[in-house]
């Protein structure tokens, strides 16, 4: 993987940071953050602009230039990638070092008094746009909004914004009609006193309708805003997709229809002034609902005493726990995506002693298993397929110029998912098809007993999931190992494999309280530069537990693994585990090979069965 | 303890509350936090406004009343405290529990259009003056400084604020002069570029000048303020407490100087003024330097421009991380209190079968045994000495209302500690003189796991407190219960019992990373409501760890337990502990056998020394 030169890209983009076609003042540096205009994570290609600019195309980073420098902020996740992917020109800001400085203390250190910081208003956050502002101004500098994209204006190949087709998604898969949503949402707002909620993210777009869309590779959304009122409903959505007879039926366009119920549907490019149509239109006491990451152009379009800002939406917050229908969704799809797998390992047990198999092949060969399973849509993220070095790079994805030959002396470590039209999968697996040293066992057993403590506690009503982390980390812990990541992350049903509002990692705290029906992921990992990567995720569902006094009422929860899956055993090094931990190994393998085992069994994948069956065995005693 | 009757005093405080003579325009509500004009913890008596308004006089808590309401904010430690001090006039607000509204949500709630809430502008720190003032605006209502404090209007019969002598610190005790403080400060405050520093915490102007007071009682400390410039000093404080020769001498107020280290003695009510004046004389770009906790009177004094603001200042930084003279010191200071303990723990084994030790007679006999010891100079905070029910209210002082007898049949908890010239103590033990039933044993066997796994836990460098939290909480969750406090706060040496920026609870995400030096406390617990009480706790002191792979270099800590008491092996159910926490348990044991039993030894206390001989035999084996 060569980096992108951006020498050329970088002087052009100077230029239009001082010309006056673009700006109304010449800007010092201009931001250029990850996201799109609905602060997505995963993002269309017109709107890769921080990968343009740089060549860094991890999932999360920003980047900043001014007329000296240009400086990319990333996660742990993305240390080694970015800094493979960014040419000379580009300067790594590490996030979460204690040294790394924040990108407001970084702007106040090297620009000249005085200075004009352009950004995008429709990309950047209102919270983000608020606490840049502050330090800026507070060091004499000026956060200013440039209405035209910058990075637009010199990227002459600049793909158009996808359009594609909605699918519906009926009560069966829903559990709740887009009515009752609507109703319940209106209810929220009653109760908050507000008359007005403004749907920005793409996923509560999607969630609140019943529908589905694939303008973003990976997350089934489709580019749409919402305006809900206490009597009307305005969808801001561009093609000709409320044509579709299926989807005029779906949202009951064509019925006679209460009419708090109707829908208008309007250009997608026209929400900002709707908006600022609200907002002119408010009485005093008059509030309206908007994210705090909603960007900051359509935060700015309702005056500011009349904004009712949360961290988390309702509808965010509705769309986390998941109702029984999504449930039974989402373990249907987790026994699919198992199957998918089984095949997939039992496959590459046979092959990659041959020499032959690529990380690429066997990512693919992953997507072909996983395609035969029914409902299967697309996959729910960019496959982690990595062997050995290439595993240390945490959200490595394999391209051909660093596509590695799977062997029997490297470890393997593929974290890779799903959608279903049931729901969306993710799993991590690390593998090894020849014979572990004593010391990749040894890392991979801490990482077991990480997942394991997260998987199997106990915790009472109320608690966050942050304060789970350590649990992950304590065995790594003990013999000086970590990891730069968190912990676990909120999975969508049929929806983005990454969703608010929990998680369990020790940078948020403002995650909301886990809650029976939420569904997190649980993956902790141990990362070797240069030799090796090891990660265990499971999607497990936050269930009540059973304990001995239960809090005094107060109830308790625990997890449930959805993902079935086995975990190498060639890998356990056993004397490392607690009795505690063996046995919920062989409780774990044992319900794979009852449930996965049953599904291979009708869809007569006898081979793969006998794999499952042999890698389901109970653990040895220790020696 | 029969509750405050406060009907009266509420309908003064509403008169006052609408009296032109103290408030230019009618509150509808008015703030009685808990704290001093120093955001103290501990106050004096003349700063007692909440407890002499409402009853309750717990350390933390906020009172507001409104024309029709009067409610009190606490926290899980005086849930029961608070409910049995106040009448039926008060509401209590649990914090931390779900459904409890903040402060500005409920004062939204139940106020009127456009009410005015007064609050002191000294009492209140200048952080939350912004969050209230914030919410109260946008819900239509107005945060007002009421100059004079309402409640010392009707307080008629209010005590006088004290001024007593002063300590001075050489250098064996505080291993770093005064004057070296200062210098290590000023070069704090140029690289922040700030070219003043406001010293608003009593424990941090303590700290600064090695000076210590007795104006509190069970803190060291004394009224005072210091104002920090490049070139000059000034301290603010009253009586004729400068006229001290010893104090002259250590401050070296007779003798030539560097001019910079010239310290200007002004009166302490002159700060205001002085800081106005500072604030007048300011160019563009100086910046002064304050916590965000400081008073709202203080910090409106340096016009917002100016104003450099910070969770931790550079002082409570430097005073959490302690040197090596205070930590001998520390170390000292714990091993008296160790001999003290076993006196009192000897003597009770004795005395309680007899029936004639209640709660207030242990209390005082602890305090005696700790007045035998040198440097002994007060307590570090009020004794919490409860047995059976008692033990349950978490922050419990016996009074005679309450006072029981302690008895073979019931747990007792004693949580207490001292000031020492050379250090600061606090340290619980939970002990049966009798026979312990099964179920009390368990709870007690869990606490204890807790209470291990956070002293044995490893972690990287650049761990915040925090995130060790959950491992306290473990063992205890995993049967269903639970307790509500933190786990563990900073300790000062010779100085607060409770101080920043460290500290171990799920409550607090501020708090500074954990550094080798640090003392913090480990204090897991669990409360039956009516029955009885457990709480270990030890001090203990950040060290770095040895770890078999060290964290690629990053280095690591744990935790080395500076109280050296033995912990009740009789309430050890040693079936539920694992061969690592029997082992932790008997080398504790070990080194308490080893160390104290030195000094009883030396000091001659032969009975108590017995006494420790026979507690810190090993475990027997689990049945």
């Amino acid at each position: 993987m060569s980096p992108k030169i951006t020498t050329e890209l970088l002087k052009q983009l100077r230029q239009v940071m001082k010309s006056p076609k673009y700006v109304q003042e010449p800007v010092q540096a201009y931001i250029v953050p990850s996201g799109d205009a609905h602060q997505s994570e995963y993002i269309a290609p017109c709107d890769c602009r921080r990968a343009f600019i740089s060549g860094f195309d991890g999932s999360a980073g920003t980047a900043i230039v001014t007329d000296q420098h240009a400086a990319m902020w990333t996660d742990g996740r993305y240390f080694l990638q970015a800094a493979h992917q960014m040419d000379n020109n580009w300067t790594l800001m590490k996030m979460g070092l204690k040294d790394t400085p924040t990108q407001e203390d970084w702007l106040v250190s090297v620009l000249p008094e005085g200075s004009k910081v352009g950004v995008d208003p429709f990309i950047i956050p209102a919270d983000q746009w608020k606490r840049m502002s502050k330090v800026l101004r507070s060091a004499g500098h000026d956060l200013v909004p440039v209405k035209e994209n910058l990075i637009d204006t010199i990227w002459t190949d600049c793909p158009q914004r996808p359009c594609k087709p909605l699918i519906t998604l009926d009560l069966s898969y829903t559990g709740v009609s887009w009515k009752d949503k609507i109703a319940a949402l209106r209810s929220k707002m009653a109760e908050r006193k507000v008359l007005w909620f403004v749907v920005t993210a793409l996923d509560e777009v999607a969630w609140l309708f019943n529908l589905r869309g694939s303008d973003v590779e990976y997350n089934p959304v489709f580019f749409a805003y919402a305006v809900i009122g206490m009597n009307t409903i305005r969808l801001f959505i561009d093609g000709d997709r409320m044509t579709d007879p299926a989807v005029r039926e779906h949202l009951q366009l064509d019925s006679t229809l209460e009419p708090e119920f109707k829908i208008q549907v309007m250009p997608y490019g026209s929400v900002l002034s709707e908006l600022q149509a609200v907002g002119a239109g408010l009485s005093p006491k008059d509030k309206v609902w908007l994210s705090d990451k909603a960007s900051f152009a359509l935060t700015e379009a309702i005056p500011k005493a009349y904004r009712y800002l949360t961290p988390y939406t309702p509808i965010c917050i509705a769309k986390a726990v998941k109702n029984a229908s999504e449930t039974e969704g989402m373990r249907r799809a987790h026994i699919k995506d198992a199957v998918a797998l089984c095949e997939l390992f039992n496959w590459l047990e046979k092959e990659v002693p041959k020499g032959t198999v690529t990380e690429i092949i066997a990512a693919d060969k992953a997507e072909e298993f996983r395609s035969q399973q029914k409902d299967f849509v697309e996959l729910s993220f960019a496959t982690i397929s990595s062997t050995g070095p290439n595993g240390a790079i945490i959200h490595y994805k394999p391209v051909p110029e660093t596509n590695r030959t799977l062997s029997v002396n490297e470890i393997y470590l593929l974290d890779s998912g799903a959608q279903y039209k049931d729901g969306t999968t993710d799993v991590t697996r690390t593998m090894h098809f020849g014979t572990p040293s004593a010391y990749e066992k040894e890392c991979f057993t801490y990482v077991l007993k990480g997942h394991i403590a997260v998987s199997a506690a106990i915790f009472p009503n109320g608690t966050k999931g942050h304060l789970l982390d350590s649990f992950a980390r304590s065995a790594l812990w003990d013999c000086g190992l970590d990891y730069l990541h968190g912990t676990g992350h909120g999975v969508g049903s049929f929806l983005n494999v990454h969703e608010g509002p929990c998680g369990i990692s020790y940078k948020t705290f403002a995650d909301e309280p886990l809650e029976a029906g939420m569904i997190v992921s649980d993956e902790p990992g141990y990362y070797e530069d240069g030799s090796f990567g090891i990660r265990i995720e499971n999607v497990v569902l936050v269930i009540p537990a059973e304990t001995k006094y239960n809090f005094k009422n107060r109830g308790s929860l625990t997890f449930e693994p959805l993902t079935l899956v086995p975990i190498q055993t060639k890998m356990i090094d056993v004397n490392l585990l607690t009795q505690k931990e063996r046995n919920w190994v062989d409780d774990y393998h044992q319900k794979c090979r009852e449930v996965v085992g049953a599904e291979l069994e009708r869809q007569g994948r006898h081979e793969a069965l006998q794999w499952l069956i042999r890698e389901t065995e109970p653990l040895l005693g220790a020696q």
